[in-house]
């Protein structure tokens, strides 16, 4: 038998790594935002092959800085305002800890009830936290499951649609609608799935889907002698945090009879706040529905929330039940089997660190926490109104402002470029058409006022 | 801003927690192995409502003892041998722990360089020490990436090869095929991946794929019009860890035109002793190939490794690349984007445990890790087999012991519960076609001699 490490080695170890990480937390901001190492760089620093006897820990502790950390993107450095935020949290860190050491697999009930129950009540939490219909709770039709990203979640839900859908139409002929400005897991995801057609619906001048231009499309598509099977709405787009019409897409997907999936994987955090619960109007006419607490709820990645009206279709599609995966604890009422619920058969105890976040932080203090980021935005979204040089290009309904050079693509981008060659703040550039812009998103757990005032004047200096 | 927890009182939770699991760790065999829970009874220790303000920490670590400890399944308990094993391990652990404080996203080579490069490092590691195709290097026309379970690897390429196929037949046309003793991930992934048409092909009296069989169901369904286009093998099927004949059904499926696909998910690791490498004849002849070092390899779970060999099928059916994830690094030859590897976009370092795990244990201790298995469960097939009422049911080519009570399905399955209700000993039954059997997996990294032996008093006790 192999030698395992003793336990009271792992103890000393657990203490070294917890030191280095709250060390690690404290310097973060410290580091360069962006890391300073080109393709391949990593790649040199690390033997061709696997030692053959047991390396020290002590070696590997000292390879976290010498070969990891230069290789770091700042996803946790307050100056992050590429993407959406990505958040780690202590108290979600050391949930993380706790899952790890636990090894349950909650591909069952039986196989880790503790695992498969506290995710349950967990995300029946949410759908009050979060004032979503209550049908999605595990007591109604409804229910959620943590899956592992808003892409995943997405994919399955187009699975589900293209499943049933087939029963009464030629594959080759499902169609899939979403706007323009969806995010690319839609695209991928129908992909993925089988889907032959993708129509990527006109949005308006606010970026957000036109439900007359989805009804033409559905109309077009019928008189061809296609089926549509599902459209995909957004609250808060990626590009520009665009929200659509959910109701009135709600109300045509009803009529026609299309799976309607809402992906809100960044803005779905934001209404934990009532005040911005009139975005998410008509969620009482979706199918399905995903947010990511791994972006701006302060959750470890992974953990994509995502929640059906009815679980019927769902385990219709994903359901198989093999003779060494029988149990009688599953046939129960009660029990639930969330391998029926995704993908992947095997998963992680990722209820614990959702559940150690939402008590550590309060109610109230997640609503602070979004509610910083919101009001940081809008003052950010009123400087650059108030610049003669710069143009909002979207509205600001979250925390994300976009803006570009009144000069044009080539000053916009300059100004990106600079921003990023600071060292301590980092946005993304995105475009829409042909018009680039500046996205700041503001969302990582540490940003500041500060941080924001850091940003701006970099902006101020270089637009 | 809402007060995140300081980083002073982060280090004293930590070491609290690390204490905690230390001792966890220790008396985890004095646990029940299968939890005393109903359905239900967890959740009813939980409160309906999230808190609205924060809760003390002491609070929540009350919580781990009294709500979880109690629904835990004995995963880490070294007389858990049901299923096959899901192994943390002390390396692993502490690399998760350190995993979760960096909170990268490794979607792109630019989100996190490395994360990037560890894993694939860590990969190409792999490819030597288990004896596979030099082509699945990353520097070859293939390559290899980290998925969350087989489950998902083994869905992405069922759907790389369904979007390779549809370029010149019928979605609805499109047949997968794998043997009637395969895992139930790969009727699943054919259902969500779009594939109408599934063939459980015939097995030998060994429970391994007969070629002739496959060879005379792809004729079939060429000659009902329809288009053969996928093919898994398994090395160690779920049911018996058959073996099924790679090599021939590789040779038969490259005449065919069809994808080729391997799952190795348990008995993978084994490949690190060169003695069992002749399950794997034929490797060449495959387009893809997954096992999971989460399973048997002491790397926690998620850790599923999935290999192809040209990686070009892979991009095209799931590269996609929108304005905000541009990137110019993303363009060079030797940044890999593990977006266009899988169906997730945001990904987590999970290359940290794998390289974790190799160094700590070394290629000679996971040897002999795998080794002290393998001789358990020849030395337990021994006693099986000169038992005069027990007969083993398959042959035992790793650590996977099949045995029934000789008077039959009632006798095995009152055997079976016998064995669970002895609290420190737990298997799973199974059956073929109408057999009942009990499956006995040997490959907790705890399991030693004197688990086996205390297993086979129970079994002698009560056969």
């Amino acid at each position: 038998m192999a030698a395992h490490m003793p336990a009271e080695e792992f103890r000393r170890h657990g203490h070294e790594v917890v030191d280095w990480i709250a060390d690690f937390l404290e310097r973060v901001d410290t580091l360069p935002v962006v890391p300073e190492v080109k393709p391949g760089d990593i790649l040199a620093m690390l033997p061709d092959r696997a030692p053959e006897q047991p390396e020290d820990f002590s070696v590997l502790m000292a390879d976290l800085d010498r070969v990891v950390v230069p290789g770091l993107m700042g996803w946790q450095h307050p100056g992050f305002f590429a993407y959406f935020p990505g958040n780690i949290s202590p108290p979600a860190v050391l949930a993380e800890m706790v899952t790890a050491s636990l090894g349950q697999q909650g591909m069952m009930w039986s196989t880790s009830p503790a695992a498969t129950e506290v995710e349950m009540k967990v995300l029946d939490w949410l759908v009050d936290l979060l004032g979503l219909p209550q049908d999605w709770k595990m007591a109604g039709p409804g229910g959620g499951v943590i899956q592992v990203s808003a892409s995943d979640a997405t994919h399955t839900a187009l699975a589900v649609a293209r499943h049933r859908a087939q029963e009464e139409a030629a594959l080759d002929a499902l169609v899939a609608y979403t706007s323009g400005q969806a995010h690319s897991s839609i695209e991928k995801g129908a992909r993925v799935s089988g889907f032959r057609h993708l129509r990527l619906v006109e949005v308006d001048d606010q970026f957000a889907m036109r439900p007359d231009a989805l009804e033409r499309a559905i109309n077009d598509d019928r008189a061809a002698g296609l089926t549509p099977a599902f459209v995909c709405s957004s609250i808060g787009t990626t590009g520009t945090t665009a929200v659509d019409p959910v109701r009135r897409i709600g109300e045509l997907a009803r009529k026609e009879g299309l799976w309607h999936h809402v992906d809100a994987a960044f803005a779905g955090s934001a209404m934990i706040c009532p005040e911005f619960r009139h975005h998410q109007d008509g969620l009482e006419l979706v199918d399905s529905y995903v947010f990511n607490p791994h972006k701006w709820l302060l959750t470890n990645f992974d953990c994509s929330v995502f929640y059906v009206a009815d679980r019927q279709p769902l385990l219709k599609a994903l359901s198989i039940l093999p003779p060494y995966l029988r149990d009688s604890a599953s046939k129960g009422a009660d029990a639930v089997d969330y391998r029926d619920w995704h993908v992947p058969l095997g998963r992680r105890f990722r209820g614990l660190k959702l559940w150690w976040v939402l008590r550590s932080y309060g109610a109230e203090g997640l609503r602070d926490f979004i509610r910083s980021h919101i009001s940081l935005a809008q003052s950010l979204a009123a400087r650059v109104s108030d610049h003669p040089r710069l143009d909002l290009v979207a509205p600001v309904p979250f925390s994300l402002v976009c803006f570009r050079h009144s000069d044009g693509n080539e000053a916009t981008r300059s100004l990106a470029e600079a921003i990023n060659r600071s060292g301590h703040s980092y946005v993304t550039p995105s475009s829409i058409d042909d018009m680039l812009f500046i996205r700041v998103s503001i969302g990582q757990s540490k940003t500041d006022q500060e941080h924001v005032d850091r940003l701006w004047e970099l902006v101020q200096a270089n637009a």
